[in-house]
């Protein structure tokens, strides 16, 4: 077997596009191998569970991070099978620049700078920057796609909203530091500190750690409530309509290409 | 009368499927029993109710405990008359092995084992399971059926969603983390302990036991807040659609029967 | 004039239906005298605003359980016109029971009762009862109709949703009961007592004064609360379309009455 | 260059509805300003962000008056070119009471009271009226236009919608002043305190300041949050689709005004 019988070999086992039935089983163990990455990552932060095992820990994050590492340096070789890279003077360049590549990439950093101790917020940092190897699921799976065509149809909708609901947080909460900056300087004592509340309220969340207790702010509040809840319920209602028609157009799309192939 | 036309009589009146209208009266009365199970279950686990009278309860407990086991072997009796199980070598085996002949089994066991005691952990486990027999109940109505074809028709979205949603908690934990781990060890010290926030922030239950302190966790918390209950939101909006196009199926199936029949 | 013709003019000046459009002027007058009425009853239970002027506001209450009173014997004397009474032998019997005419009965009664004096709790129970004449608002309104045939439309869906509430609602109740019994036997230490917390959790509100401690408890609810919120969103969603479709049905009715007079 | 060319190329820069396509760089730059008046006004009240830089935020929030103003002047200069006012004896007059110009007038009034000083309350209040600056973006936007439409095609039902939410409050604040009166007098004492938690109920935020203790309120209020829960979603389910609609109805028009012009 030569080396290029070699890389495409690899290439058929490694890029999903290149089959179209189904996950190659190096890929469905890779996708194993992510989800024991993203498993150990949660529990190593407990110390109830990690607590006199981090050794052990260690060496599963090291042996990951090495698979994982050598997954990427592999998927740069073959980059020049790729019929998408093919006609690229710099096949291997175009793919590492690819936002799915970047995230190999990313994926492979957190092993490195884990052992290199320092602050507690910057060790912590590494250990959640672990979690984007998630994203590394993006390859084997087409759900995204139906996410962001859901999105993309509706985007008009999407920023008149964003735009009414930034209106709507920054007015509640004006409203709400004028009636209880007085009161609870602490708590609405300035624009930005009511964000919070103005946020808490209106997602209906309601945690009850800051609430209105002069009259003029429960009146206020009350009113804010009401029309906020129907404004933020605004965009769910948007997305899955928007998310339904996506996956109804997937569907006829496949029962139409079944039909020619019959 | 002999046996097997004893037996017949029975399949007749235990079997809903052998009735066309109706469920018949002993089938009434055997869910009226199941509707006293389940609030002599309820009401027992009250200290104020059932203090001074667990005799009494005692004695209804067994009495509903024979009551559904003498129904449990009458069942299994008749299943030779099914003609589902006709064909079968051993019809009542077969019967047996039905999930709803298995929970039937089931709700039986507690009165067998409420009476040994033991830990008021697996005590309470017994308790508990005598609202097992609700499921009892599933024999008498057609509902079951029409949820879990609306569940089943948008099984792809559901998972598609369900992927979301775990991937979405497992990154708004993870965030948290990061950010107020040093502020509230107990509440964000670790992953796993900040999955209880995420849950209930994103359904916008907002206990108020939990919630950020630091400006970095409240910033993200508000983000992850507005994003995620716009996500919870969607297998709601899916399933409602869902769940009326099954039933509005339902009615054109009836409607179309009934016209045959004219 | 004779009495004959004052009963016939008070009929249409009284009985909506006796006017296609819009309501009379002594109607108007008693819509405003219920508004005001519900806003006394109101503001008459606080203390800050009722306080001194006892004797003012025990005025009004007379003047308006007397108008009502007369509304009421005005309404039996005038039911004899009514062509939907008027082949009975006793129509103003018939009228007498009607939902309505009980209402507006009812409507009076605080009046004779509330200066009767008695315990705080059968008090304040005649004072809310004043609300109901809210309710006599009903006769003025179409808006009812319109609610009852979107819930009517939809009463199979709603039945079958409402039988799953209850089980839902119920099997959450008892296996937190089973989980946190022991930790917490104030809050979750019967059935009935986990009852509270289910139900404040699957409608979201979430006030915080119960929550589950333990970590078995934890993960109980997180799942109960995922599929629950799901669960209770589904009437809403089903009544927010029977509704829009009952609105729909009625505008094309008024358009094609429109039509048919051109 | 005459006064009257002058007038007639500010004309063109200011106006938006005389150009066809997008914002001239002097609207562009006017938002910019708008947005820029809105971040100074909400970060001035937080004292740790303008501790010790008062002067500068004095400074800069008299620059923003000052354009405003001029802005505000040169508006009424041209209001003779707009062809809407051409017929109208006083052009300038007329404009100036349009609501767009009344807002122009108000947001340049908080800079003028802002360093009059006064009570807490009263600065708040005109700091606070510098965010009415945020309206002055509707000049520049078709989005209120989209909103308000939706608004009114289903106005019967809002309406309808609204009143029941009005009578559904106020019988709940009714019941559980009745039943909690005595347990907590200082939260249940009247109707007009129940109100409190009737909207942070019925709009599933539960703070948790306020819940009822007793058996009977707590039984009275599961009722409530489960039909109330319902209720108040139900504006939200409406308004979302009349949103879709009137979005739809908007992109057919473009696309047959693009249709004509090819």
């Amino acid at each position: 077997m030569t080396w290029d019988e070699a890389r495409r070999g690899l290439y058929r086992q490694l890029e999903p596009t290149a089959r179209p039935n189904g996950l190659s089983r190096l890929n469905l163990a890779l996708v194993g191998l992510i989800i024991v990455a993203v498993f150990s990552a949660i529990l190593e932060t407990e110390p109830a569970i990690s607590g006199g095992r981090e050794l052990m820990f260690d060496k599963l994050e090291l042996a990951i991070g090495i698979t994982f590492l050598v997954e990427y340096v592999a998927r740069l070789w073959i980059a020049v099978e790729n019929p998408k890279f093919a006609k690229s003077r710099f096949p291997r360049l175009r793919y590492a620049l690819t936002p799915i590549a970047i995230i190999d990439l990313l994926a492979v950093l957190p092993t490195l700078f884990a052992f290199g101790g320092g602050s507690s917020l910057l060790l912590r940092f590494f250990r959640v920057l672990r979690m984007l190897r998630l994203a590394k699921l993006g390859r084997s799976s087409q759900a995204w796609d139906h996410i962001r065509n859901a999105a993309y149809e509706k985007r008009y909708e999407f920023g008149l909203i964003l735009g009414l609901l930034v209106v709507t947080i920054l007015v509640s909460s004006s409203l709400m530091y004028w009636a209880e900056a007085d009161a609870q300087p602490d708590k609405f004592g300035s624009i930005p500190r009511a964000l919070w509340w103005s946020i808490i309220t209106l997602t209906t969340v309601g945690y009850g750690d800051v609430y209105p207790v002069t009259m003029l702010g429960r009146v206020l509040a009350a009113f804010l409530a009401v029309m906020g809840v129907c404004l933020i319920a605004l965009p769910t209602g948007l997305f899955a309509a928007s998310f339904t028609e996506a996956m109804d157009k997937h569907r006829e799309e496949l029962a139409r290409k079944k039909e020619r192939k019959d």
